[in-house]
């Protein structure tokens, strides 16, 4: 992935969401030229403030791109993005390459693999981790899979977004399936989170010299690290929206079921992230989910 | 705690296991005599190898001590050390403390304080993390509560044998609560890595690499980090019981059940636990619950 890029490369971007925006600087940054199309006419100016193009629809990208990048939310989406009214698909180049860092289920990505591969386009399956400061520093990491030809017309592209890529194989799906089990552990381990503070806080045990006591030895996790701060603040702000859980372990739930796998984690996990989510608390910071335990409710604006 | 030793203070320690053994050589590297006691003769021998003396009894400490570490495996055998035959409270002298770092039920350690008091004695509820490691290298993490006095009479000990401590109230129970939590977030997170590693050895991921790409991110944690690797290995040797996991997740739901209080993912995770102890696995490394998943047995030794 050290292939320099030409200099008139361009590369298209679809959605420009927080990640997107930080891939877009990345590749702007390293040289290359970025179209790229957002339903949000502020993401749009965004883009074009940092020295990108927008473009209305995103067939507009085809045109001009060789590689474009889909960074939306699901697989609706990104259905719809590349085969809807006004998709990319059907005016991409012949050997084209779509990289498909969107969370998707696995059994989609293996079927988009063999629809692109028809219309002679070739797919990465490239989910990302790493979140939107991983974008902004071009430090994500690409759970990849795919034919060798669909990393050789983007590994330029691939090395000025990320600074680790791991290769799970050619076919693809399994980049997809890497990133369902990441999103396993990290939705398990935010719900053990506010399992673990919520039980802390009924037994009366002071919150803050828990998170401290537990966050640097064996109980500790990247997600109690980052998000019982919030958990435990009167005003958390949301960085991440609790629906994405809903939809990432219920895509869990799903490749397991395909495989009529047990996953018993993964499905109490889901049900509390479900719990809150019915509870009206989906768009708020996933931390949240602390807040299905009964009398563990926000801690009232202005307490210590 | 960082009052000199006074080169004559003797400490007594029940429990001369793998944690036990890294205490007393502290201890004895750090001036203090160290009076232990354990039923294997071999650790007891250990101990007198390293510049200790070994007693027969519990209660021959006690003559010695003004300082009693208890640090045997639970409860039963807490109350077997402190109050059977042979017994160390009996025989301690008015004043002297009782250092509890066995992992117990909380509600339990809240009637010691009482029944020591009874005895003019002192109690420090003091569970303690960090490990064989820790005990070793006097770096555990001491989870503490107790009245004043308690502290008073043990900060040298505490301050020979860790280099963290933390204090969570006057009340006993407060410290074996924040373990009981601690045990909670490491049961689950073990528990959960085995799934992850589980669901991608069924959906045909390399599990090698799948740990490399998800063990730095935010999926990570101590016990993936710690765990994995014994999981797919063909010799992982055993350095924990897998038994330790269903009786401390046992704790985590007596203590939550004491308060009718939900502990969804620790009731998920200890019926885990409890599957493998049921199938034979109790006496194994707690990374052999990964053998509840259906065809997910230890690859055969010689395997890559």
């Amino acid at each position: 992935m050290t292939t320099a890029a030409p200099a008139s490369r361009c590369v298209g971007l679809i959605g420009l969401g927080a990640m997107g925006q930080g891939v877009a600087r990345n590749l702007l940054r390293k040289g290359f030229k970025v179209h790229g199309c957002d339903l949000r006419p502020d993401a749009r100016a965004a883009l074009v403030r940092e020295g990108g193009q927008a473009c209305a629809t995103p067939a507009d990208l085809g045109e001009r791109c060789g590689a474009v990048i889909v960074l939306v939310v699901n697989a609706g989406q990104t259905e719809a993005v590349l085969f809807g009214p006004g998709g990319v698909a059907a005016q991409l180049r012949p050997g084209s390459v779509v990289i498909l860092s969107a969370t998707t289920p696995p059994a989609f990505v293996e079927k988009l693999g063999e629809r692109l591969a028809a219309l002679g386009l070739l797919l990465l399956d490239a989910p990302v981790t790493g979140g939107v400061t991983g974008a902004a520093q071009g430090t994500l990491t690409l759970l990849t899979s795919g034919p060798e030809p669909a990393y050789a017309a983007c590994e330029d592209v691939l090395a000025a977004i990320s600074t680790r890529g791991f290769r799970f194989g050619t076919a693809h799906g399994l980049g997809s399936k890497a990133k369902v089990i990441n999103q396993l552990l990290v939705g398990v381990q935010i719900a053990a989170a506010a399992e673990a503070m919520a039980l802390g806080l009924r037994e009366g045990v002071d919150p803050q010299l828990l998170y401290q006591a537990l966050q640097s030895g064996a109980a500790s996790s990247w997600a109690f690290s980052d998000r019982v701060p919030r958990m435990i603040s009167p005003e958390p702000g949301a960085q991440t929206a609790l629906d994405i859980f809903v939809k990432d372990l219920g895509l869990v739930l799903d490749t397991a079921r395909a495989s009529a796998f047990p996953t018993p984690l993964a499905s109490t996990a889901y049900q509390m992230f479900a719990i809150a989510a019915a509870a009206g608390l989906g768009r708020e910071d996933d931390s949240a989910v602390i807040r299905i335990f009964p009398g563990i409710g926000r801690p009232p604006a202005g307490a210590a």
